[in-house]
């Protein structure tokens, strides 16, 4: 995160921000929703990613997007066409979604939807391999996704977003014989970081590692559903 | 950059880097010594042009880089190869360099070699599409990467880097076959943000436009050093 020459107030920024984060969770849970937050770079496959998922999920789960970007709302228009609640937030110059922003897009969604009619909320972040793993939103778990045009070593350099993260997504593995590039380093390098993390190299081109993407999406929307079931 | 909730603090925050800046800046023109800084996203290929750079320039220039990296020294020990100072600066969990960094990077520099030697100061600034662009550090120019991989839209959707920019390298173009990429899509997108923008398509790997960079570097220290002599 941006370095304020006063470690206090980083302190009081990212304590604010975690109080939101947990009070959305708690809408989320009350409804029974998951959410998952994504982030990567510029460019990993994050909205590639949303569409494959949509498509393929959108009729097992009712699912809304909640889509963060600096400006524009390109990435959101290509979601709308799968048929889904789609909200942007244009986070003008602020380099990763915070709790706050996020609330308020739970808060728009909440106008046109009955949110305990959701299965599903993904976020998608703003790319951004450091900042956004430092906010959470109030997300069940957090997604990042590498490709691997990105090179061996980004584990060891970013350090904090592989840790945070529940889900890692080797992302563009069709590309990996035009590179100089081993996957199993690039395996190693993550769990070195994080050992129990989840890794599945995925191409969203090919199609391969998709299925195993949906089966991990799936299985996290179902437990939580059990769980609000059970209460 | 982040939203701290407050936006006085952002502006001193940004008054103060921008203080700190320009004192750096007048260190480097009273040495007669040109500051690049270059910024993109993680794995856009920032270390391997600087390789290329040194490669092929540190005879005719006295070069000394100065090397971002939240953690390790990875990229700094690729660099010493090239047998030129390289000064590592970890930035901890800060997602960009501050001028206050890159102040501490050149008294480091000035403790092991006299300053007014060097005619070139090459900052390669932590991995970031977003953050960096808005902390000046002290540089005469800025050259900003973006790598074919990361798409056509990424002017449009992360605009202060691109409007920054005074050089933009399109990087690894190379890959475009095997993309479904048009750059003159991306070449477009850029203009449109920043429509005086140099613009240089390269490919470290088969060497295409590394001669149109190397040229437009050597315009930039010669520049500085006509304009040194003639104080």
């Amino acid at each position: 995160m941006h370095q304020t020459f006063d470690a206090a107030l980083e302190i009081n920024l990212l304590h604010a921000n975690q109080e939101g984060a947990d009070h959305n969770r708690e809408h989320f849970d009350r409804w029974g929703i998951t959410c998952l937050n994504v982030m990567s770079s510029p460019g990993a496959g994050k909205t590639v990613l949303l569409e494959r998922t949509l498509a393929a999920l959108s009729k097992e789960f009712k699912i809304a997007v909640i889509e963060g970007d600096m400006t524009t709302e390109l990435d959101a228009e290509r979601l709308r066409k799968y048929d889904v609640p789609v909200i942007a937030i244009n986070t003008g110059r602020s380099c990763h979604l915070d709790s706050k922003m996020v609330a308020g897009g739970i808060h728009q969604l909440a106008h046109q939807y009955n949110p305990s009619q959701l299965d599903l909320i993904l976020v998608e972040n703003v790319g951004n391999l450091v900042c956004p793993a430092e906010f959470e939103v109030g997300e069940h778990a957090k997604v990042a996704l590498l490709s691997v045009t990105e090179g061996e070593d980004k584990p060891l350099k970013y350090p904090v977003m592989f840790q945070e993260a529940d889900c890692l997504l080797i992302a563009k593995v069709d590309l990996a014989p035009y590179l100089e590039i081993d996957l199993e380093r690039i395996e190693a390098n993550v769990r070195q970081i994080n050992p129990h993390v989840t890794i599945i190299p995925i191409s969203a081109k090919t199609g391969e590692g998709l299925e195993a993407w949906l089966a991990w999406v799936q299985s996290q929307v179902r437990a939580k559903r059990s769980l609000a079931l059970n209460h």
